[in-house]
């Protein structure tokens, strides 16, 4: 859960980002509304999958818009001066289109806003409320055009009035507040736990999806409350060397590698890293492998520095695999996390991010060889002016 | 997971619904997507929580719009013609904004929309596509003016040509096809499963929390995948015999109720079903308000069927109850599931809904009496011209 403290720490660095004469800010990306405010309707609710909206004004006051059973499927205390709730169901009436009524909620407030410059989160914000907010509200928001545009990538110019917020708070949300590195390492945390019981039960004979359900279990436990558990839970082996996703029905087999690269998601925030487990005793070669992925961990680790390039830390995690006759690492060497995933900075061969401090990265090389096998190691670090604090506490060891 | 054929014939359903002379719809509620298309970006994927859309078109042509990471994300096989792919990441470069990808997607194939008459769900769709589709793509959706509108409830008259796509597809959603009744029993089997694990644990003793994580368990493993487990996992006593929501450290004492109302949810649909377990020997109280909750339930299910109002079937449920001397039932008797919770129909005092053959509802009659505690029981039933098929099997009991 995130605090008052850093939502409004946040806010403040938004309004820096914003020119002087926007007094408002609508936003409507789930990640943005959480972001900001510590809102988010729990995914595992029966109102996952909604949608609530925030408002900011630079003079500091938030609201909250939504329908009235989304408002109470919160996450977490939301921390803003007012909700602008839209009656939808009360237990004794029909209901109509729930989206409806959350475009009235902000028809509630429409009036305040029309008059005054503001900026709309356009990539979330549905098109339904086109006439809701009037001039006001577009004329400062970058839209899509069907001519060559600016997508893809944000590097075309925009017209100079225009703000694509929804890049901007991707771009504030690399650089991580206290209370999200704190809400990060309980989700570090509860990782840890998964891997620590992965390590106990992974032998010949259980299956992926079996794995899957006690790492779940105890990474929950750790956690203290329900999340989301995704990623890879795939075994491979010398004749297939390459798997990934949710787990299957496979049962393990001697000398498999079983590879764990997985996220605990808590209040939209998440951990992701990885160990790969032998199945049963490994082979000289899958030793060898891992062993050469470790140096490329351990290097890239001591690289990690704020100001230090993407591409460079790229590099040097896959200079051990160089060293020992081996190709390049195939995929990327890291990648941001955060509310999500992957997220900037991208760690790969021709990456234009540099590392900032308050990123949270991953490092994660990985091997797949034909007649060996695959093996991926991670860890996730904060990005710190002088280098950086690993947050994943893991055992990182084949055996 | 749903049936191509299933997808096909809700695809004629809605053509039938739309006027002859419009074209394309575009959709971008993900319920919508997955509904037409089985397509689903996975909610434990590292791309949960991003979007794709889905573009049908009357000669019966359907494409899949979405950046290369979300659509590789999929759930499920995507029954599609086409796959309209906007390249966001390809481990080599930096990454721009994920949600400019989905727009840039939009724009390879606008061309060929801007022409002819079409109708986008604009309850979903961002307003970061305003110009990419031009006139075509708006003058018929239906969009919210500031004026005293058309939201909260679906009686006020749009605009005869406007069409308000997301309503016209809830209102499709509550007629069930096959493959769609089919998914939802591997939800029972699942949710059936887990209570049959609640019943053997429930003791004194054991935290709210232990609890939920068990029945996950027990739950996934019948369902032999991943998926959501959400829902009231609360304990209650004569003292407090109102509680709800995710499971609390709470440890379970003598003499209270745990009321277990949840869903397993996969591919986006969904069970929720309910049993109230004595913790140790109930009392006499207890036994005997859970026994009038019992009738309100038989006498509901034998009055479901198609044709009949959701009103009388709340008076219906709610009459043993008023017999026995206490007040109505103070919530809904039940309400509509499926790609959402709740939905139509709403079984309620001044409902307005009629049941149709293929609704699936639940019953779900409870008590909460200072003194005694509180109870709710819930089965699942698919409407059907005859009457209903109970859809869930676990055993109501409360010892």
């Amino acid at each position: 859960m995130l605090s008052r403290e850093g939502c409004r720490a946040r806010q403040r660095r938004l309004w820096n980002q914003l020119p002087g004469d926007i007094e408002w800010a609508l936003l409507a990306d789930p990640r943005s509304v959480v972001y900001f405010s510590n809102f988010m309707v729990n995914p595992l609710s029966f109102s996952g999958g909604e949608r609530c909206w925030l408002l900011l004004e630079r003079d500091g006051k938030t609201s909250l818009l939504g329908d009235n059973f989304s408002i109470r499927s919160a996450s977490a205390e939301p921390y803003v001066d007012e909700e602008v709730v839209e009656k939808w169901y009360d237990h004794k009436h029909s209901v109509g289109n729930r989206d409806h009524a959350l475009v009235a909620a902000l028809k509630q407030i429409a009036p305040q806003l029309k008059e005054r410059p503001g900026v709309v989160e356009t990539e979330w914000m549905p098109s339904s409320i086109l006439g809701v907010l009037g001039h006001s509200g577009f004329s400062r928001s970058e839209v899509s055009s069907s001519g060559k545009g600016n997508c893809g990538s944000d590097s075309a110019e925009p017209s100079p009035e225009r703000i694509a917020l929804g890049s901007v708070v991707r771009e504030l949300r690399r650089q991580k507040e206290p209370d999200e590195i704190d809400l990060l390492k309980i989700c570090m945390k509860a990782t840890d736990a998964g891997h620590a019981r992965a390590r106990e039960i992974i032998k010949p004979g259980i299956s992926e999806f079996e794995i899957y359900r006690e790492v779940q279990n105890a990474a929950l436990k750790a956690a203290g409350r329900p999340g989301l558990v995704y990623g890879d839970f795939r075994a491979n082996n010398a004749g297939a060397p390459k798997a990934g996703g949710l787990p299957t029905d496979y049962v393990l087999q001697e000398q498999d590698i079983f590879i764990l690269d997985y996220s605990v998601v808590l209040h939209g925030y998440r951990s992701d890293f990885t160990n790969a487990y032998a199945v049963g005793q490994p082979t000289a070669d899958q030793q060898k492998i891992f062993d050469i992925c470790l140096d490329c961990l351990n290097a890239g680790a001591a690289y990690l520095k704020a100001g230090v390039s993407a591409k460079s830390v790229y590099e040097t995690v896959t200079q051990p695999m160089l060293n020992a006759g081996y190709p390049a690492l195939g995929h990327h060497a890291g990648h941001g996390i955060g509310l999500g995933h992957p997220e900037s900075p991208i760690l790969v061969p021709e990456s234009t991010d540099t590392l900032l401090a308050g990123d949270v990265v991953t490092l994660e090389p990985g091997m797949y060889i034909d007649g060996i096998g695959g093996i991926r190691i991670e860890h996730n670090y904060l990005i710190t002016e002088s280098g950086s604090e690993q947050l994943s506490n893991h055992e990182i060891s084949l055996t």
